[in-house]
């Protein structure tokens, strides 16, 4: 009996995600999409982004996980009202948007997920170079991780933890994400806002280089697009 | 300076995790305790225990974690009403009531915490030998999850995960927790019922064999305890 491969892909809403999860269905997975609201900011409108991403999947379930406890963690501008949201540019060091071991709890999450559907994978959008410098995004993290998650899973449980942007910089992600026809119109990075995104936070400042370094327009709006620059 | 180190006490409210954040008192921490509402069958009952052992710990910080989505994810008969608790004896192989990667769920969101506060070590109440045979509490798995967890969190973060009842039997944590005044009427194991412990569960049989090999009587009340047998 041929079955097809499933694989659990953490969907942020954000375009690094997107193209990640586009690659599992591209390489045959039948598609399990996980999301997180964990009352970061622009919770609402990165639901909202998580549902047209998914749609264009075909995934065959579909997960919205609430995290609630983040909130009461807090220890990050994103988790954390009272800490602003820096918009002066990306400074060397672990930033005050990190929250504490979210990739960590994302995967935990995942692999349970996986564990009781039987799935073979699961994709996330890590980038390590070209980011904001997030312990949690590192590969050689993610590689152990995955190591562990097959210790302490079931001995029928394999699972191989697969990262396609890793090594990419914006640019290429862009352009990549172009290629394979990703919605990249349903996207969304802004750290600050759920109407217009800001332009200056640091995911829009990365996305932004992104496409510039790509030579496309981004196809969502900004306040102030003008101010973002490498 | 010396600042008393910090250690994040995973208490569930039963037997082992009681122990496991005594001994972690007794070594000179100062204690953050953390708890988990995973919709499991006795989740009322649980917390309550974890209040009453917490207090004895003189607790500088005391997290109750909300985790409704185990119930969504389900696939255990901890979280699935659905399946039922088998109560016929402990059986070979990974039993109906392992919770899908739970224990890494639980370590990651202690690690958060501890990063947040600058804890020092973990500590877990896994039994490997002596217990239901879960993959998430062996050995193995915890010191592969320290390595992941050392690199996907700051680089000032250490983390040292503990479990000083990985190897012990159950005797031997009757008679280690009556050596340490660990609270053994305040805590709960019974994976059915909240009010009289049933004594045929996985769980309670541990337990029960554990209070006769340590030839103590077992403070709380059971149900049915003459059918526990080794």
């Amino acid at each position: 009996m041929n079955v097809t491969p499933k694989a659990v892909c953490i969907i942020s809403g954000g375009m690094d995600s997107a193209l990640s999860a586009k690659i599992a269905k591209d390489e045959g997975y039948e598609i399990i999409a996980l999301h997180f609201n964990y009352g970061q900011r622009t919770q609402k409108k990165e639901l909202e982004s998580f549902r047209k991403i998914t749609k264009t999947l075909d995934a065959i379930e579909s997960y919205e996980i609430d995290l609630d406890f983040f909130e009461q963690i807090g220890a990050s501008a994103l988790t954390d009202k009272s800490i602003e949201v820096p918009t002066g540019g990306i400074e060397e060091g672990v930033p005050v948007t990190y929250v504490p071991f979210r990739n960590g709890i994302f995967l935990s999450i995942a692999t349970a997920i996986a564990e009781k559907h039987g799935a073979q994978a699961l994709y996330i959008g890590v980038v390590e170079e070209d980011s904001s410098g997030y312990p949690d995004c590192r590969e050689n993290y993610i590689k152990q991780m995955e190591r562990a998650i097959n210790l302490g899973t079931k001995d029928e449980t394999n699972l191989e933890i697969k990262m396609p942007l890793v090594a990419m910089s914006k640019a290429e992600i862009v352009a990549e994400a172009l290629k394979r026809n990703v919605p990249l119109q349903f996207t969304w990075s802004c750290y600050k806002n759920e109407d217009v995104a800001c332009g200056v936070c640091d995911s829009c400042r990365l996305r932004l280089k992104g496409f510039t370094k790509a030579g496309v327009k981004d196809p969502i709006e900004y306040a102030d697009s003008l101010t973002a620059e490498d």
